[in-house]
């Protein structure tokens, strides 16, 4: 047995999350389930970078956990992939990783993104993967109270009640708003994030793409530090967890991943 | 009554296909029962500009279906949603149509899009949006068959052997390959498309992509006029109805359209 970094990919919609719980069917009790059945059955515990919540998605979601040693970085991804099935999980590379490595405390960055639907018609195709908004977004005026929460903050007001994190201290890198069409995505790139903050910050950027809130509200809000002032949580559909940075990089070259 | 035009987004997943069939659930029969809601129940026909294959999906389908004058557009698109819920079939705009306006016959272009996921993992968040393909595909070699394929030209190679149309002779405007990352997308444009044409265009494409068969094939299998003689049909689940152009646009400034 030795540590292994595996990139997952998965869609969140029938799981309560990454996390084990009692109340439904993890990714992580699935995963483990199909590391499982490399390792005689025996079950041993993954940890993530980011433990995504109920619905929400993730195309470059890292992991760690033991496996044996007999396997090449490629018949691990492909033997993890056979035992996946039929689940919408799947490992996109698998590499052997340092003792003592963690996906959780070693990331150095992370990038999540945001869908936002906007048009009168509910999503057909895009059903799952974004936030219906019916009201027409502005998402100039969005881009501008986005560009207010950028950088090193107290984000007590977009964080979820049952955060764990000892300090609500963060340092937002990036938070972009974009517009393809008539979806909106909102990209968020942090070394860490506090639980719901992306979340949240979509709720208030709706707010005010919808006209109901000035750009500066965000500000108000951020520096109120009173999770009442910002706007609601935004639903876990439209996000998904694109990307971690590490440095070195688990599955870069010489690491045997594939 | 008066004669409605309506464009359609669906996810093609759950129907048996546009077509009214005795097999199972249509497109058709769901739009249909919905219209009918607001006709007294009194059901009539809808008709497409493109009869989608099972699993085919669509965000610019359009469709003529007769429906009561006392409507606005943006009410009758509504209502139509409120009535095709849960389905994933939605109307994103609906306006009224000359009489004897018909979405087949008066189409002057369509556009489809075919996408493949070309990696190692099966498709998690793509499943049912693409083609696995697990060889790695070059796009540049792929391109350079598309091109050859554009233009008048006698398509029977490329045509379903169920194909009803009087003449195999088409005109493809355009035929693209692009990759972004591990998806592939290939763009079909022409005024009218053979039964599976898209689809047998895109097993063929394939073939090239992954250096079985020279780019020159593409022309050989054109010329041979023998469907035998050129690559699979491409699965339904990559293949996107994208968009109709008409002139005038019955969805155009002055048509009402919402």
């Amino acid at each position: 047995m030795r540590s292994w970094a595996l990139l997952l990919e998965y869609d969140g919609t029938p799981y309560v999350g990454w996390q084990r719980q009692a109340t439904g069917l993890s990714i992580q009790a699935v995963l483990e389930d199909a590391c499982a059945r490399l390792n005689r059955g025996e079950r041993v515990a993954a940890t993530a970078a980011g433990r995504t919540d109920a619905g929400v998605h993730a195309v470059g979601q890292v992991v760690q956990i033991a496996l044996p040693d007999r396997y090449r970085p490629d018949q691990m991804r492909d033997a993890l992939n056979f035992h996946l099935k039929p689940h919408p999980i799947v490992v996109l590379q698998a590499a052997s990783a340092d003792a003592g490595w963690s996906p959780r405390f070693d990331a150095v960055q992370r990038a999540y993104s945001y869908q936002i639907l906007n048009r009168r018609a509910r999503p057909a195709l895009a059903l799952h993967r974004a936030w219906h908004a019916e009201r027409l977004l502005d998402e100039a005026t969005m881009a501008n109270a986005a560009s207010l929460l950028v950088g090193r903050h107290d984000f007590t007001s977009f964080r979820a009640s049952a955060c764990q994190a000892k300090s609500p201290i963060r340092t937002l890198d990036r938070l972009d708003v974009t517009r393809a069409g008539d979806t909106l995505t909102i990209t968020a790139v942090a070394r860490s994030f506090l639980h719901h903050q992306v979340r949240n910050i979509v709720g208030t950027l709706k707010l005010v793409g919808e006209g109901r809130w000035p750009a500066e509200q965000a500000r108000t809000a951020l520096e109120a530090r009173d999770r009442r002032m910002a706007g609601p949580t935004a639903p876990a559909d439209g996000l998904t967890f694109i990307s971690v940075h590490y440095v070195p990089d688990p599955f870069g070259p010489g690491r045997g991943a594939s």
